[in-house]
């Protein structure tokens, strides 16, 4: 007995903002004061650093329910399943529904509701809720779906993370550029197979770090003080990371019981891609090991930082061989591991 | 082995709303025109269906995580635990913090993480994470984490319903006098008696129902188009609640294998005294029998519909000998029911 991803489905919009179109912004400093730099030369530095080329923003017409809609129907055909089937419908995201140029959200109801809604499925006892875990909130609703096979009162469950950060950002901030807007979905099954989810690890470090992700003004001192954006502390955070992503990973893995050598894949939450470099170095310096060729895929490049949306999209386009150089055989073993507002971290050791 | 409920705790905010407070009140029709009757019918009819004759709202100054972190020092106080060794802080609410006169809901970090830092724990593998899940998210809280415990994943939870309503209401709308303030929150612990969660039972009702709760404009057309508030269709919601919340209590109680005769209290969520009273006579009906009296505690005359919050507070009341006439002993049977934006409906039942 495992409990399995049997089917998965990604929703990537098909509008592409790219690094030019960020040339005409407004970039200020959090104080207020113009950035020192021409708009060229923070869009190179920030490539550089970050990966970003370019992102995808959701059509204006659609919500982040609607993501989270499409890439689930895509897993429900995926994994051939009857949707009236599912024990639960588990929606990570951060900020809801937030209709195009508005700035509230609208999480009443939730948009697993709304999913299961869009979806058509009558079965009352089909759950659905939303779980806040910022990034890793995808992960955590797997974890979640594992613990309810577990628990014994479920069998099968529709995890989906979508995600439209583009309708919350401060343009006249650069850590904007980051930002994308995505959906992926799995669904989570109990099987006979002897594949599936390992090992899970889960840690909130809120002490110090709470807000190092927060809800804050406009760089722009001239607009609304009411009106508030994505904002994040970027050194604190790769600091944070650089020091907790690792550690979490081997806990995990080493829960695992398995050897550091049969690692295939790291599919890790992508927010900046020398970060993700450095996590990756650091963790297979615990274990005193090369780091293998093509380990850790990539779609920073260009898909941005789609939060909960961005490992189950990678996990999606590998396995459906839609990701050049990138294979996953049956078998093989992936780590899945992200971080994000809260401070949230987790991973999870899993065998294809 | 039993989970149990081992401490309570709840922030009632001291700030009286009156039905008086209404009278100046510009109330309209979701259409925009003026209601027929003068305020002081339209308030007293409110008051005949709903029973509300006050409610609490929180402190300018405080937020919903504010609420729901003074309710969880009082539970972990309660249950005299040490905070570190919680494994799970698990916040339901529906709109997250919105500061006062303000219109954005502020789920960045989720709510758990902020009171998790409130509460000062240092402890990372304390995982804290926010469900939305309508009212009945409190309950549908410790239902995972119920869950969680029997997965082997955790052994102590803390589980927080927490919100203010006053900040999301449009005041030209009268059902906005049925929402309310507040926070419960209680320990659920693996413990060696043999009381505690006997049986529990969940549904989502979202193929008709998604939208009977929702996020809509003011009745007042010359308000902003863009900004929403909380609406209902509150005839669809009694029809609703009145044909499923008895079934689903029905259900609950005969997977726990108590008879009727032996539920000593039920704890049903509140939005509407005679909604409740309609449901809980139907529910009786099913087992044709007499309702006990007593059976039914209510709290909505003083404290409105607090969402998350009623039944965790209402609890609290009770079993610290609070509320007038109203006492649980050790061995009682209690059940509690929730219905509320989705549509949700659970319920649990529960030995003392």
């Amino acid at each position: 007995m495992a409990i399995r991803i049997t089917g998965t489905g990604s929703y990537i919009p098909s509008s592409i903002e790219t690094n030019a179109n960020f040339n005409k912004h407004e970039f200020l400093n959090n104080d207020g004061s113009i950035l020192k730099h021409d708009n060229d030369v923070i869009i190179e530095k920030f490539k550089a650093i970050t990966g970003i080329g370019e992102r995808r923003y959701a059509d204006k017409h659609l919500n982040t329910s609607d993501l989270g809609f499409f890439a689930a129907e895509k897993a429900i055909a995926d994994a051939s399943i009857d949707p009236e089937t599912l024990d639960y419908i588990i929606v990570a995201h951060n900020f809801g529904d937030v209709v195009h140029n508005t700035i509230q959200s609208d999480i009443l109801p939730c948009l697993a509701s709304r999913i299961k809604h869009n979806l058509r499925i009558k079965n009352p006892k089909c759950v659905a809720y939303d779980i806040l875990f910022g990034c890793p909130g995808w992960i955590e609703g797997v974890i979640q779906a594992h613990a309810f096979i577990k628990a014994g009162i479920a069998k099968r469950c529709l995890v989906i993370g979508t995600e439209a950060l583009s309708r919350v950002v401060d343009k006249h901030d650069r850590d904007s550029m980051i930002y994308s807007d995505g959906a992926g979905a799995t669904i989570i099954e109990d099987t006979n197979e002897d594949r599936g989810i390992l090992a899970h690890e889960t840690a909130s470090f809120t002490y110090d770090e709470a807000f190092y992700l927060y809800f804050g003004n406009s760089n722009n001192k001239d607009l609304c003080r009411d009106t508030r954006y994505i904002k994040m502390d970027g050194r604190k955070i790769y600091e944070f990371a650089l020091t907790n992503v690792p550690l979490a990973m081997k806990t995990c893995l080493d829960k695992s019981g398995i050897p550091i050598k049969d690692v295939k894949k790291i599919l890790i939450h992508q927010a900046n891609e020398k970060m993700d470099e450095a996590i990756l170095k650091r963790f297979y310096k615990l274990y005193e090991t090369d780091i293998p060729k093509g380990i850790m895929p990539m779609s920073i490049q260009e898909f941005g930082n789609s939060s909960v949306a961005t490992i189950p999209t990678l996990y999606d386009l590998i396995t459906h061989d839609k990701m050049e150089n990138q294979h996953i055989n049956k078998g093989d073993v992936i780590i899945f591991a992200s971080v994000g507002a809260g401070m949230h971290i987790n991973a999870m050791v899993y065998r294809y």
